[in-house]
């Protein structure tokens, strides 16, 4: 059975007329093979349903707030089938407890677990289309669950893993771009791209694919593609192995974020067991220490830590740090949240050099000051003061030539 | 165990601070047993899904009907979970797949087969409430199911029955009326009703309660009863068995309808079998015939026959009629909806007779025609023009002096 696994997100269903545009592309793949759709909710939903959840609980009940922010793809699965239906395209709306999807136990960021494939199979036997909610799942104790923002793009991926099927991700741009053409107007789209260097751009910023997603295809080998629901006739952006790239780009793409906080700690004593003192804490308060640079001063003694974090997790770190501060040991706690992170990420990094010498050149003749650095294989990424973000992003994109 | 279960409708849970308010009744309600929730969706959130849902399909699949329309219990029973948790009372909401409540097969008017009793007891263990969506089921093929319009009633009424529980709704009107208020500025609030009386009310225009519920409730002898969640600590109206209602009023309550249409046949051949002609095919285009009324012509070979039914079948009818005329053989058909029925209703009419009279002269006086008469035991019905609708419950109700 040829199956195809479609995902919608929130803009591609966020009106009747979204919805009805979409349908029509669904459509025209079910008369080449069996097709899976998996849908997000309705643009702005999710978000209206998480502030509903807020007028009751600052903190709600991680089971009830699933239940309550779940209901959003259900609608939008329901009205899909609705409309596909009266389109004379067999179809039906599977929700993830008739499948199931099982998932992890916890709730919020749960991860999928397992999808029963051949209920899935059977149910095509009869039908064109399959609908099935992104972002959900349930786990062993029968409880709904949710997978965390931009969830779906993961669970399309895993259903079309466990189809062995095609994934085609359906959005509101045309493919992935050498880096955001908000900024950089003559961005151009990547027509391939490694499932490596996605992962690196997907978790450096670029939001087009979520990154537990891009992950996952790579780990099942998943054939995925970015597509715009709005010009569905033009080929978006293939993620694939590095094997099928036949052009390998020094540099493929320039990702940043702006959501980044720094907190630098002050003659902190330079002996073992100090980080595990500091990032303990921190890692058992469900915090994400992303960058993490240490200066020795010059008696050898002392040392000037400083690390990266998610700026919404700035206050609860800042609590903790000082909660620790007896423990820890340290003169002076400064923090700051006007930094964003720059990423420079391509696979041609393994065997060109000089990448990093013209990220600095770049940034110096720019009077850019770089405050951390940190190198992996395919990626370089930095951190600079938030106003020079757009500023580095252009001037970069040029040095690399990305717009050629 | 002790349970009570209690039951809120869309105003009860219409906005954020009606979901605050109900959820105080809850919990006072939890210090002194178990209780058990059953909600309606928020006032309004039914209709716009069903809207939505005609924006793709004017005749939608039902069980597609039945996902997207179901979404808005399940989002207020998260809501309410979510502040009763909050509040420290702890709460669980259930979904109806994984209680189950079990329907029968059909979508959008099916009905309740069962209830896991054991599974809610054995998770009250822990829990002081319950929350339990109205207006929905799975039926044996897992599909989720609504209960149709005012459902949620039933479904309270069905957790009750299978609990062995009392069940009280919880409304935006402080009890049931002698009639309705609106009309009717000194209408009292009945103390205490039988079940028959009740069901009469309801299934006559009183829009308290949903009629299947109460028929529930009087085949089951379920305590039921209504107050408002604005004016919690006011005793409502109690609906029990007629030997518990100790005050027998010849009348207890006058209730009427405006969507009523009547359809007369004009020359009908009056031999045996010609109304299962007429009546067949409406019953099978699923069209309820209320009053039947044959007037015999003179000749006795033809007869004007008139019927009526819901005004929203009208239309529906009149094409079935005349699709049969020549199986049925009429000469001509005439249609009206600008008319409305109304209902006196009391046991004590079983052994106070002059009723009819009253009613009779009450009408006569103020220059009321009555077009169409039918009686029961404990009801007398008739049907009038639309316009006379207030004037008439108005001089019935100061004749059968209930406002005492």
């Amino acid at each position: 059975m040829k199956i195809k696994v479609l995902k919608f997100g929130g803009t591609s269903v966020g009106s009747v007329e979204a919805i009805k545009r979409s349908a029509n592309i669904i459509c025209d793949w079910s008369k080449k093979s069996k097709v899976i759709v998996v849908l997000s909710a309705m643009s702005g939903e999710t978000d209206r349903l998480i502030n509903l959840t807020k007028s009751f609980s600052k903190s709600p009940n991680p089971v009830d707030f699933d239940n309550a922010i779940s209901t959003g793809e259900n609608l939008s699965c329901a009205l899909m089938s609705i409309y596909l239906n009266n389109q004379k395209t067999k179809s039906k709306f599977l929700h993830s407890w008739q499948i199931p999807i099982m998932t992890s136990s916890e709730h919020m960021k749960s991860r999928i677990l397992s999808i029963n494939k051949n209920f899935l199979l059977n149910e095509l036997e009869n039908l064109d289309v399959l609908i099935v909610p992104g972002f959900q799942g349930i786990n062993e104790r029968r409880e709904i669950t949710t997978l965390g923002r931009g969830g779906s793009d993961t669970s399309a991926v895993a259903v079309a893993a466990a189809m062995d099927a095609e994934c085609i991700i359906y959005t509101d741009v045309e493919g992935v771009f050498t880096t955001d053409p908000n900024i950089v107007p003559n961005a151009k789209k990547i027509n391939k791209i490694s499932y490596e260097e996605m992962l690196e751009l997907a978790s450096q910023g670029a939001k087009v694919l979520q990154t537990r997603s891009v992950e996952l295809a790579m780990r099942k080998n998943t054939k995925l593609s970015v597509r715009s629901s709005l010009k569905p006739k033009k080929i978006g952006t293939i993620i694939t192995d590095e094997e099928s790239v036949l052009e390998k780009n020094t540099v493929s793409g320039i990702a940043y974020t702006k959501d980044e906080a720094k907190i630098t700690l002050s003659r902190v004593l330079d002996k073992p067991g100090v980080s595990s003192k500091i990032f303990g804490p921190l890692s058992k308060g469900n915090i994400n220490v992303d960058m993490i640079l240490q200066n020795i001063s010059q008696d050898g003694k002392f040392a000037n830590l400083s690390f990266t974090l998610p700026r919404a997790d700035l206050e609860k770190a800042l609590k903790i740090i000082k909660k620790e501060k007896s423990k820890i040991g340290y003169k002076k706690i400064i923090s700051s949240n006007n930094i964003s992170k720059i990423s420079v990420v391509g696979v041609g990094m393994r065997s060109h050099a000089g990448v990093a010498q013209t990220l600095f050149d770049t940034l110096g003749k720019n009077k850019i000051n770089i405050q951390v650095i940190t190198t992996s294989e395919i990626k370089i990424s930095i951190l600079i003061d938030e106003e020079h973000t757009d500023l580095a992003v252009k001037k970069l994109h040029q040095a690399f030539k990305l717009h050629k």
